[in-house]
């Protein structure tokens, strides 16, 4: 890079930050053409500075390198604020104005850009869902990295450079993250830059990075299979051109490594290239204000110098705001009508090769409807209700099978897990690809490949959910399965994803994205040497509770129902999609036709299991999640033999927001259908899959009060299938003696009723303390009425 | 080590070994001097081996280093499975016998310890409560560091040796676990020893450090200033040779760090020493079982050879397992009664020095009271209510600097936070002590020392909570003070310590400790510049799911709230308390006698604000939580002024608990309490903190159903604190609307109070959209009536 061109890429930085900190105070007189005075800045100064001119001096670059190669490159930014300065250069090179008219590229729309950020009705202080080019919030920390491995799996002309922030780095999702390399195929994917950037500091302590020697720091990227390039200093010349050599090397080994893999060379142990890049936090801000250092210290973290109305020091902050806002001389960069100035303008990329524009950000514009087979194909023959057993995620094994196989050459289509797809008993996925896996592969390895399409051969949810969700914000498609209780490792991402959709679907720009799909099998009810740790059904009243818009839950009680379910789910669009599955062998109860349908209406009356044809049911017996209709169907048929004249209506759910009113959910049951389902007084007897107490609230307005939910009560750790169910109380014999109870006009034959079920529950413990295992009668029992 | 120590230590690893894998397979036959029958085997087999013999490798040389050094030592095993190694261990030192008497030292109390590993009513089979000798348990993995360095934090003769799988080092919490060493003080706390155990496979894949170079790992944990030392191989006499040596070097290297440490020397940046084991996975089990390797594959990871009822070859089979464990020679390992030969049993060492019994392990046995000053002298004073306003965590901050200095010599009290102490504005806990930094420290770093006892320089909630876990389980006490929001990073974490708090209520012999106190400010309803992303209430109904034994939540609504409630949980025992808290100027109201009394009822009539007396209330406006406090206060003034004859009941519930039945929390309001305070059926406006669905399923069953909750809808991002409530509905003018609709009979003056709201509400919006903050009759708004 010659002496000219860094002094331009200079300039376009100081424009950059000139935008930003103009985005942190100015209410108007955007291009300081007369002296500042406090009605020009905002009342509340609120907004971050520290990490600032460190990021837009990686994006200035990222520019110049996307010119240079015609690189297609997306850059995702990790530090939990700072998103002023991906605004500042959206908006430098045309597409924030293309994207928000408003704020068009002169001074008025200037204005209007600083006075939007971090102000009522405005922007956040944090790359978000408006900023136009990324897929990476800030806010919550550490999930940069694998956002960034998701978007490149199966894009293998893409680089999503990643800014790493040294606070952000100190997670655990980011810590780990910088293992993903092991799953990157050379091939067929493209490549991640991570720039750890090292600022030094975080809100008001150090970083732990920050203070690590060189050594260790080169030592620790070695050690994750990275290799190390350092861009240290604070001299703005000489950085621009350590880092513009630093760029052109990194992006050539990257190609190179591409080149070779492609051409077909065995690569053994890939080092990817990345960078460290040690700038002051700060960088170009204030030096020292109210007589203490600002610039490469913590303070630097928000707002350097503080003038919301009522802080002492107003005149001088004024004056000193203005001082650093004009050090940027704003008069060289932007012309009379207060727009960049053509030779700056020329230094960014044009089209789609801007970052703020790529195509891949937005990733809707390149989503392609998946290839679905006609899941109706995979039925499970029914010659009667529990007639045969199945299990059901087996059988799901086989449809996504062959979605693999469908989609094989479109490359947008993979199954994520953490170790557990086998467990989770997908096995039939292996018939049609491997697992994932770009380390080192020895004899005996079963289903590893550099191009295998499930990711499952790493331990941790967070790179799971990380992963997928990059995957998807990029167009493709995919689900995530894990063990019910350990989705739960992810709560937190999984609702920040959810708030992403939200307000997605408030952009008009933003396109429709394939759904988040959750499986999550190995559920609560059967974990018999697993035991308490692994029982947590909570995910679904963690999802219940985000924007009814965007969340879906899902409970198929067997097999036909589940591939109707995962069909449509996988289908969608712009949806968490939560489905709660079973694996282990059980009954399977509705033909596929009769599960469409039922699937379809989410919610419906059993006719097979219910005597109350044409009329009013002495009592409802409800049911959601496999386990629950189990045992709801098997208290049915005790209480019909003990009881034949009792009317007895079987419900089962498997759409949970059928039970919230149509008013707060768009699935939501009206009043008047909730009601012909579960009658207006009579008693519903409702065995979840879950807390009870998502039923309760999930129904709290219904006007049928005579409710009592069976569920999941942190009851039973080490003890059999069935045991979990007694001492949760959803089991056969509490259901029917729950169901007497609420209907006293049985009298003796109830009391007579209740006894028997003591009796057996007594006989149930003593039997499985002594063999280990349930009751003959329990294994073998089948549907008969 | 001479050859007949090794042979010695080989035979009691043997010993181990034998326990170990027959808690997998025998429920009778316990010494095998009979031939194995099938009937001697469990009908159905579930259990994990492959971590196994590494793990009772590991114990069995600690146990030597014990007793050589007279090093006080607890270990903590990081895998997810193989517990039954540690209770072989237990049981070989005798431990086990003395804890749980019917599993006596013969072959009696042998077939007791085989029968009850995975068998109902029996134990997991991971590291579990149940476990002597544990402070951790399997199943969710990552935490294991993390706890170590909770446990070492302020004992410093204590080592706490952990063992990690290679599994678990892919987690996210265990990747950012290891730089954990920065926070540790070679003075004043003790040492972590990390045994990083490679077997090379999870479930069903390989591991990623296990296919990492030799050099890799090197790199790896010398840029995380740890320095490895590595034991690899699979000869048992080799493999015990070298494990003795090396851990001679590395016990000798943590003795001598600390002794120049403590002698004064400066000692820099320190590399403590770890080790990285290389064994095979289920090392010594089988080779070849069905035609397939199992040994030193993933096949090894659960049974090795299955004989569950049903399965295939089990005759062949049967012969294989009795093999594989005569193949330990336990005729040489035990006498004619089943007991450890004496020999054998010289080698453990004896009484607290035994790992399964030091009292570390069972921290309540060291736990002493915290010292605290009392909470009244911190209160402000109350001229009126509403008359003063303050920062609640800023007058929290003087009673916790004071806890910190009471007990300074003590050394058994922390404070934990991701960064946040400051920005969760408890500030004054700086006047008493600093931030624990052992990295390099320069010119410049603000409240930084080696021997600080506020851990919050680590950017990582999943540490802050591990290391105060940690810290509670070895018996001391602290508090985790995190964003609201974030507190959902470790959703999983918090659940699994309730579950292991749980099952420790249930367990005579586990002492009684420290609660898990977290605190939750900077919540939902003030996040200016944050927005959507810093908006999650829903850990409380998160939380509310658990045990209702173990779990407490409450919203102080001001300064002398928080003070009385957060000295009553940092007294506690047993328990998780959830405090949601404010941290920006808020209006105070009860005087710290009022509040005592409430805090001490946690739920009552604010009487000096309600207009009620003796009499049924017309409506009741309820409220829970600091904002909707102030947004209830404020909407009865417009009520009563535009209504002066309505007559308003004020409830304020600070123990959210109160809210659900006694029968079912021990905190719970009885119905008739209940309905003294709510009214039958007189309309309830209860403005909460959280979702409202939380309020609706605590109240579901009580009789009075005419309830309208207001609380976070997931409305709001930049905006300002009035608007979110706004927005989200909780504001004054939502709430006098809302109870105005609920009084059909005030008829036209009603609607024309509805009418006068909705005019606030607009003029509301104009303005901050034009101004950027709230209306300066919110702001300057005071309560009078």
């Amino acid at each position: 890079m010659n002496q000219m061109e860094c002094k331009q890429i200079d300039a376009y930085w100081r424009a950059a930050n000139y935008l930003a900190a103009g985005q942190l105070y100015l209410l108007d007189n955007p291009l300081l053409r007369r002296p500042l005075t406090r009605d020009d800045v905002k009342k509340k100064i609120v907004g971050h500075w520290g990490t600032v001119p460190g990021q837009n001096f990686v994006y200035v670059h990222l520019n110049r390198i996307i010119k240079e190669f015609d690189q297609d490159l997306i850059l995702i930014s990790g530090p939990g604020h700072g998103g002023n300065f991906f605004v500042a250069n959206a908006y430098l090179d045309g597409t924030y104005s293309e994207v928000y008219p408003n704020i068009s590229r002169d001074e008025e729309g200037m204005k209007k850009l600083f006075k939007q950020f971090s102000f009522p009705g405005g922007i956040s202080s944090h790359v978000a869902p408006e900023t136009p080019g990324s897929i990476n919030e800030g806010g919550e920390l550490g999930y940069s990295i694998a956002h960034a491995f998701g978007a490149v799996f199966d894009n293998p002309d893409l680089i999503a450079a990643v800014t790493v922030g040294d606070g952000e780095a100190e997670t655990g999702p980011l810590a780990t993250s910088w293992q993903s390399n092991k799953f990157l195929n050379p091939v067929g994917d493209g490549a991640v830059l991570p720039i750890l950037h090292l600022n030094g500091y975080k809100i008001s302590n150090p970083t732990v990075f920050g203070r690590m020697t060189h050594e260790e720091i080169e030592h620790f990227f070695l050690g994750c299979s990275w290799r190390p390039y350092f861009v240290e200093g604070d001299d703005p010349m000489t950085m621009h051109q350590k880092m513009a050599d630093t760029l052109d090397t990194v992006i050539r080994e990257i190609h190179e490594i591409q080149r070779r893999a492609r051409a077909g060379e065995k690569m053994g142990h890939i080092q990817w290239p990345m960078i460290v890049l040690r700038t002051p936090k700060g960088w170009t801000g204030p030096k020292v204000v109210d007589g203490k250092p600002i610039e490469g210290t913590f303070r630097a973290h928000q707002v350097p110098i503080d003038i919301t109305v009522g802080t002492p020091n107003q005149e001088e902050h004024l004056r000193q705001i203005e001082a650093w806002l004009k050090s940027y001389h704003p008069e060289e960069l932007f012309d009379e009508n207060g727009t960049l100035i053509p030779e700056l303008q020329a230094l960014a990329p044009t089209g789609d090769r801007r970052i703020a524009a790529n195509p891949h950000a937005n990733g809707g514009q390149l989503l392609r409807d998946l290839r679905t087979p006609d899941f109706k194909q995979y039925a499970v023959e029914i010659p009667a209700p529990g007639a045969v057993e199945k299990q059901d995620m087996i059988e799901l094994g086989g449809y996504i099978r062959d979605v693999l196989r469908l989609n094989a050459d479109a490359k947008n289509f993979r199954v994520f897990g953490p170790d557990e797809t086998m467990s989770n008993r997908l096995y039939k996925c292996f018939e049609a690809t491997q697992r994932d896996w770009n380390s080192t592969i020895v004899e005996g390895d079963e289903f590893l490949s550099s191009d295998g399409r499930i990711m499952d051969s790493m331990l941790s949810e967070h790179l799971c959910e990380g992963w997928l969700e990059g995957y998807l914000l990029t167009g493709r498609h995919g689900f995530f399965a894990s063990y019910e209780s350990f989705i739960r490792v992810v709560d937190s991402m999984v609702a920040q994803h959810a708030k992403w959709l939200k307000v997605c679907n408030q952009l008009p720009w933003r396109q429709s994205i394939a759904s988040l799909n959750l499986i999550l099998s190995s559920n609560v009810w059967q974990q018999d040497h697993n035991g308490y740790t692994h029982q947590d059904p909570g995910f679904l009243d963690h999802i219940a509770n985000k924007k009814a818009d965007v969340v879906r839950l899902y409970l198929p009680p067997d097999t036909n129902c589940l591939l109707s379910c995962f069909d449509h789910c996988i289908r969608s669009r712009d949806y968490v999609n939560v489905l709660v599955t079973s694996k282990h062998p059980r009954p399977q109860w509705l033909t596929m036709e009769q599960a469409v349908k039922h699937c379809t209406q989410g919610v419906g009356i059993w006719e097979w299991a219910s005597n109350d044809a044409g009329q009013e049911p002495d009592v409802v017996m409800a049911c959601c999640g496999d386990t629950p209709t189990l045992e709801t169907l098997a208290a049915v048929t005790i209480l019909r033999q003990a009881l034949p004249e009792l009317k007895i209506r079987v419900v089962n759910v498997v759409d949970l927001m059928k039970l919230q009113t149509s008013a707060k959910h768009p699935h939501g049951l009206t009043d008047a259908d909730y009601d012909a389902l579960f009658t207006r007084d009579k008693p519903i007897i409702f065995a979840f899959h879950g807390y009870p107490a998502l039923v309760r609230e999930l129904t709290f307005e219904r006007f049928n009060r005579n409710l009592s939910v069976h569920g999941y009560q942190e009851e039973g750790t080490i003890t059999t299938p069935f045991d979990m169910r007694v001492q949760n109380e959803i089991d056969r014999f509490h259901l029917v003696k729950d169901a007497v109870q609420h209907l006293p006009q049985l009298g003796n034959r109830g009391a007579y009723l209740i006894q028997q079920m003591n009796d057996k529950l007594v006989e149930h413990k003593n039997y499985i303390h002594e063999v280990g295992q349930d009751l003959p009668e329990i294994l073998n029992w089948k549907w008969q009425v």
